[in-house]
Formats: C-alpha cells, structure tokens, sequence
C-alpha cells in the first residue's frame, strides 16, 4: 500500500481493531461481550415483518416510532432522543458534535479503546489521565472543565462502575462541558444517568442494543440528552449520512424496547453468571476486577499465554496487549454452559502451563 | 436551541435535507428516486432468513461474502471492493480518505446536493465550477488535477450521462488526484466506469443498492476501486465504525447480487416507462433534459406552483428552490399507472393555472 492519494486525515491513523469474529473453526465466543441468548421471538417476528415490499423505499430518516418508544420508556421526550447505527456510529457523532481543536476530548487511559482513535479521526485534542492505581476512575482529573468528558460507566474493559452521586459531581465540575456517559453495558447492574437528564443540559447518555437487548447484529445504538445536544447529534447525522438506520434496524429495535420482559430476564441471567464466574475465577487464583458489565477483567501473570492456550482450545477471549493491562483477560459472559467449558479448560491450562 | 457545547465544525453547518417521506397521507411518491417495484421474492426471503438467533452476533465487520459477490460480478477481486451505509456513506469517507485542508474537493454547481455538506463536514475547500448554459459537464474544469473530483454520472438532478472516454480523459487529467465517478443512477442506461478499475489507480466508482435494486429501504452502498484507494477507505470506516452494514442487510444485499435477472427487469421496466414519459412531458410543453436516470428534470416556467399544485392533488415530486434549477422539477419514474396519474393530474393542473 503505497498511500498515494490518502487524506492527510488518515495517513497515520491507526484504525481500532474489533474483536476477531473468526470463520475457521466454532469457538465458543467469549471475546466480544455478545449476549448468549438470543433476540425473542417478538423481536425476530419485528425483523421479518419489515423485510417486506417496502424495503424498496428508504426508511424513516428520523426514526420516529423507535425514537418516540425509547423516550416514552425513559420518561422523556422524543426530542430527548437521538438513535444510530450501533453505539459506535452515535460515539463518533458526539466527537463531532462536541469536540474541536479548541475543544479536546478527555477519557482515561485504560478506557474503550476506539476514543483515541475518534479523537485522531475527527481532529480533536486528547488529554489521557491515567486511571487510579486500583483501576478506579481518576475522578479529580475529570472535573477541570477544560474539554469533552467520555466516561464509560461500567467502564471498560475494567467492568468497574460508579455510583449517580459521583457522576454528578463529574456532571457539576464539568459545565461548560458536554459530558458522555457511555453505558454500553450499563443495564447489568449499573445505575443509568438517564434520569439526570432533565435536571442537566451537558449531559449525553449513550445506550446500545448490542449487549443487553441481544442485537448486535441489527446494529442499534441510542443517546439522551436535553434537545440542544440531541440537535447537535442530528446536524451531524444529517451532514453525513441521511439514513442511517435500516427499515428492518428501526422494526427490530422498536420490538424490543417494547419487549420488557425478555431483556430483564436476559440481563438477569447474565448477572447471575457472571457472580458464579467471578467466584470461579478467583477459586483458580486469578485475580478479578469487581463488574457490573457482561464480561469480567481478570488478572494472571501468563495472561498472553492462557489467551493463547484457550483459543488452541476453541475457547475465544480478549487480550489487550497494551501497557497496564497486559496481564489480564477480558472474558465475556456466557451462558452457564459455556462458562463451564472456559474454567474447565482454563483449569487444565493452568495446570498444564504449571501456574497452578 | 442555543447551541451552546457545539463544535466549530457543526455550529454553522447546513445540513442536507432528504426528499419528504410523508405519512399524513398517501401520494404518488415520485420525489426520491426510488424504485417502484419491490426487491425480488429471493432478496426478502434473503432478509427473513437472515432475522435468526444469530442476530445477537456482530455482523461480519469486513463484509466478505456481500464484497466478494460484488467483486465476482465486477470481474475484481476481495480486495477492489468496499460496501457501506448506503453510498451517501461511501460518499462521506470518500470526503475523509481523500479531501483535505490541501486537497478541495471538486465538483460542478448542479450536482447531488449532499457533496458542499460533506466538504464542510469535513473541512475541505471546495472548487464548484458551474454545469454549462446545456447543463452538460464543464469539462475542461475537471481536467485540472488540482483537487478530487466528485463526478456524478448519470447527474443529479439533471440525469444526463456521460460517455466512458469523456470519463477517461478526466482521469488521465488528474494524475495527482482520485476522481469518484458516483453512479447511483448508473443502471438505467448510461455507462459504469467500472471496466476502467483495473487501469487507472486513481478511479473509485461508487454505486449503490437503494435505485435499480430496489433496497433503499436496507442502505447499501460499494465502491469499486484498486486497492490502495479502498484501504483507504477502508481506514476511514475503522476510524469511524467497525460494523456499518447489519446482519441482514448484508444478506438481502448479497441475494441481490445474485438475483440478476430481477434487476435487469426492473431497470428495463424503469427505463421504458422513463422514455413514455418524457414524450408524453414534452407533449404538455415541458422541456426535459435527455436522461439516462430513474429521473427526469423537466422544466417550466411555473415549476414551484406545478410543484405545491401536485403535492395537494397527492402526487409528489421534488423541486429545489435554487439558482439556474427553479423552473424544473424532479420527477423520479413509477410504474406506468403512476405516471398515467402525474401525467393527468399535470395535465389538469397547467390547464387549470392556465399554462397550457
């Protein structure tokens, strides 16, 4: 690849890497915090009903009826509400909408690691305290309104979450500042700032269906925010791409907002896994972050080396080469099955490896 | 709205405004250029199929089997192939991969009206030499070389087409440049710069599913190019959003593909209704430019009264209120009936404001 012709943009980028979504054998998958269990039927009825003649017409541009049932579900309105082509599309937008030279964007250092990238993309300056020792958040360095907060609550890959008083004192340090709180995995056990909506105009809440509601295939991501920032978000959209949200995205996403009952359940049974794996985990000496996600951060010396057996194992987690974390897995949740089948083999590994 | 937290780029933005999708009422929709008869029974079973337990899975995230269909029917390979959200978002990273600062982004006055939005989105010059007095291509400011251009081919809204050796002068023009031959409308007669790829390194040719396939309604875009320029691109979706294009619309898109003889239909039916119709346009005494589009844009004098007159007897079409294009309208082909109908309610109407 020679570059000729390439953007100034991006001649040195370095593009985020998306967990493998492998082809060559069956894994079982614990390295991209899928949810285990599947859409319900209500919500694959939705997908298909909408693959129908009208797929020759272009979608609804505004999203209207799933715009309208996330806000009727949060209490708020439907100018509240911005939806986009999964949580990644609406992150890139609010790097747009709410960064610039001037304006940079700060998140800590062991974070989701697509930020910084955001940032080169679209321009902004970054600045990048590093988390606490403990893997908790920096909280005094993200309180000198100086630029654009991303705050991912559970954070990731650490799976550690805050409590609403602390991201209101974030929210109140901040007000010259838009603050996004990305709760990709917010729904298994975290609180959600959505409900401080209302009561602050900086704050963006950022919601996915790719976890809790079993969709990231549908590609469905959300934000709240008060009508100002929602607009900011839509200016963007709308100088970028005018639909964004297939007709079968906006019926599957529809179905499952209004299909409260599985996604509790669902989300439930993740929660429950997860505290049996943790316990697990740790019989095995590993040593585990606490998490209110679906996925668990956990820590052992030949962490490179037990990525490696696993998946010689069929066994697929995620491995961070990077300074910090380069000694822990982050293995998704699940279900009960299938986390057996990783602690057995992880168990063997560690046995093999004599790390045990 | 304040705009208070908004970013340089977007405070002063303008954004593009898609064509009406109205619901308070049913029309005769001829005002976005879609395709008047539905995808093929094999493309929605395609699509049903694809809304299954799987969905809680990420997409494929570099689209192999939809990009490898594409590349088989081009006569390419993999690697000459991209696909995206529809092509207006192809035609955004191609902003990003290939304009800059230093590199303005050019194309002529009277084209798609989304390129000046992205250019500011983006934040590249631009150079807008004006379409001559015939609305044909002012070509010899595109020979240039001095920035990359956007040469859409059948034009929007004109629909008139361009010869392949015109285009491939235009190439040989811009050594030092990559010129985006958009073919949106490319199906209904004119012909595609895509045999050209593979001898010169700066062409990308970008089409789209949403006209002569019939799936505005699932958003698919591609592009054909050598593959250093759909790195590029590339770089710029994993910059932005690692899965663009959901699970089943990467489905119904490969069904597609492979259902030629659908879309040869189709596009022949569009096409023998589109020349109908422009006889029986200049036979009510409106000028029509020669189009090879699933569009005509016929002019007269009363074009924004025409316009609100149809709207209110339930026929939509589009009109801008521009310079140079405030006597035409917009008038996107339907089935025959339709047509009958545009054709009768015009008629009455230039009758009744006695225009005729």
């Amino acid at each position: 690849m020679n570059k000729k012709y390439w953007s100034a943009r991006i001649r040195d980028c370095e593009p985020y890497v998306p967990g493998e979504q492998p082809k060559d054998r069956k894994y079982v998958k614990l390295n991209t915090n899928e949810n285990p269990y599947p859409p319900s039927e209500a919500v694959l009825a939705a997908a298909r009903q909408a693959a129908n003649d009208a797929l020759r017409l272009y979608p609804d541009p505004v999203c209207g009826d799933l715009r309208l049932a996330l806000a009727d579900r949060a209490g708020l309105k439907l100018e509240q509400v911005f939806v986009g082509n999964g949580s990644d599309e609406v992150l890139a937008f609010c790097f747009a909408a709410f960064t610039d030279e001037k304006t940079p964007a700060v998140f800590p250092d062991v974070t989701y690691s697509f930020y910084p990238v955001y940032a080169e993309f679209f321009g902004a300056p970054t600045r990048v305290p590093p988390l606490n020792d403990d893997f908790t958040m920096p909280l005094e360095e993200l309180k000198k309104n100086d630029g654009c907060i991303f705050l991912t609550n559970p954070n990731a890959p650490t799976g550690i979450a805050l409590e609403l008083d602390v991201i209101e004192d974030v929210l109140r340090a901040n007000p010259d500042q838009v603050v996004v709180v990305d709760e990709a995995y917010v729904d298994f056990g975290a609180e959600s700032a959505v409900c401080l909506v209302d009561r602050y105009e900086n704050l963006l809440v950022v919601q996915t269906m790719s976890k809790s509601r079993s969709l990231a295939g549908q590609r469905v991501g959300f934000a709240y925010g008060c009508e100002n920032l929602i607009s900011a978000l839509t200016a963007v959209k709308d100088s970028f791409n005018s639909y964004t949200l297939d007709r079968v995205a906006q019926a599957a996403g529809l179905a499952s907002v209004l299909d409260e009952e599985t996604f509790r359940e669902h989300c439930s049974k993740v929660v429950a896994t997860r505290e049996r794996t943790v316990r697990a985990l740790e019989n095995l000496g590993l040593q585990v972050l606490p998490s209110k996600a679906n996925f668990v951060f956990a820590r052992h010396e030949k962490a490179a080396q037990l990525f490696a057996g696993l998946k010689e194992r069929g066994v697929l987690v995620r491995y961070f080469a990077k300074p910090r974390i380069d000694t822990f897995l982050r293995i998704s949740i699940g279900t009960d099955e299938e986390m057996d089948i990783l602690l057995r083999e992880l168990e063997s590994l560690l046995q093999e490896i004599g790390a045990k």
